[in-house]
């Protein structure tokens, strides 16, 4: 496998970079809530508005960038109350409780609509801990596949910009190339890692944990319109395998388990290309029909 | 199967019965905050304080007891902030932000302290939502299993009082007989149900979520201490499918993908006998060594 070398400005750490906003007088204590200032990305535009996956690294970010935080992500739960704006946002990570090796993390994004007052565009949770060694196992091994190298590198939609900042190498399931109601098996095996390289953190890992396409429109070979409303990501990695895995590829595998009345459901693996099971992640989606 | 008639008093629903405190005059308004006093009950304790699921499952109830609830639950995440005690708490729900068919919802439980200090014990988000009519398919069909009249019941763990609480039958995968750290499959598949049965609602579909015993004790052989801090459940079924399920039996199955550094998940689905996929779950579990 080739590696590039990393470029100055990765649009992703450009969408990452939030803006602390000054703590008042009676916020200099420990275990208190910060603010930053964010803005959506137009690298990282969906058919409206942003892409969710890097929106969901922006409220872990937030979390990150907050002065008390205690360890590594374990844990992360984001509610797409409502689908953000093209535009500046403001991000809070507040911390619920520190313990001694965990620390409970509330957040909360507000976009001001047109109308001048300040929505909840998105809540989220989660937990960071310091880990220790312990035994481990992997049980969910990654499926045999040609390696990255070996596939061809196609962008899975093409009227959306987010999919260009991610080089993808379809594996098994593509997405429908006619839309004729057949119906398929949910299954979507791909290599896929940011575009340019970029070396992979907690961030771009929650981001790449959205990037597969709708479940629902491989399975029905239907485009009804859709919308994640909750994902949670478990980060099965410290930052030793992070740094182990460096710029290369991750494989993923996406698939469905219920599609009822309205909401689907996505349960996911990345490992990466040495065979780690990074991050195993969920999400619920809407569905109009 | 035989159909046992419901208790009066069932002990899950006294678990349930959270106390409305009055609002304040500034709190009259749509889209507030309400709060409720509860307590852990004595017939879910756990080895240290009360099961889990039966937590979950009350702080799911404030969101189902606030009077300007949209809808029917679909996506829950409770976060474990720190182990409960035996006693009285606090729970409020907090409607984050209302759309036409969705609502968002914060939840935060506190017990008060020895020191007289009230202390964040869990955090949750769900979202609550009025379902439409779409078109629906199960992709997870229920494992093959004798019937739940053909399975014998056992206590899985004889030490905690909740496990008497349900009436478990053990299809495959049992907790070890020997902890003589020989290494198993983290899969287990078994019926199971509210002891005396009771018909199922959301919360005690919640708490049944939760009533796997710890994945790495069967993995390992080695009884290592375990604290789950944070469970997401997706619901896959409206009032009709509950109605239908009644007081009958699930069927449940679950496992694990990663166990790496002190944490492992577990994904879960639980069945209908009739096959409807109720319910899936996932947690992400500490565990000491």
């Amino acid at each position: 496998m080739t590696r590039t070398s990393q470029v100055a400005n990765h649009p992703f750490d450009e969408a990452m970079a939030l803006v602390p906003l000054a703590p008042s007088a009676d916020e200099h204590g420990t275990d208190l809530p910060r603010q930053f200032d964010g803005r959506t990305h137009s690298d990282y535009a969906n058919m409206v508005g942003p892409f969710g996956g890097v929106t969901a690294a922006q409220a872990l970010q937030a979390v990150l960038q907050h002065p008390q935080r205690l360890g590594e992500p374990i844990s992360l739960t984001v509610n797409f109350a409502a689908g953000l704006v093209d535009g500046p946002f403001r991000v809070e990570a507040r911390p619920m409780r520190t313990n001694r090796s965990t620390q409970h993390w509330a957040v909360t994004l507000w976009q001001t609509g047109a109308n001048g007052v300040d929505a909840v565009m998105l809540t989220a949770t989660a937990v960071t801990a310091v880990r220790r060694s312990t035994w481990s196992a992997v049980d969910e091994p990654m499926p045999a596949a040609l390696p990255p190298s070996s596939v061809a590198s196609q962008p899975l939609m093409d009227r959306v910009r987010w999919v260009n900042r991610y080089d993808m190498r379809l594996v098994a399931g593509s997405i429908p190339k006619h839309w004729d109601d057949a119906e398929a098996d949910s299954l979507t095996q791909l290599w896929l890692r940011d575009n340019p390289p970029r070396v992979l953190d907690y961030a771009s890992l929650t981001a790449l944990a959205d990037a597969f396409f709708p479940r629902i429109w491989q399975r029905r070979a239907r485009m009804t319109p859709i919308g994640t409303v909750s994902l949670t990501v478990y980060y099965h990695a410290g930052l030793e395998e992070l740094a182990a895995t460096g710029d290369g590829f991750l494989f993923g595998q996406a698939r469905s388990q219920s599609f009822f009345n309205g909401f689907f459901d996505q349960s996911a693996q990345l490992w990466s290309e040495a065979g780690h099971l990074l991050a195993t992640t969920h999400q619920i989606v809407y569905y109009k029909e």
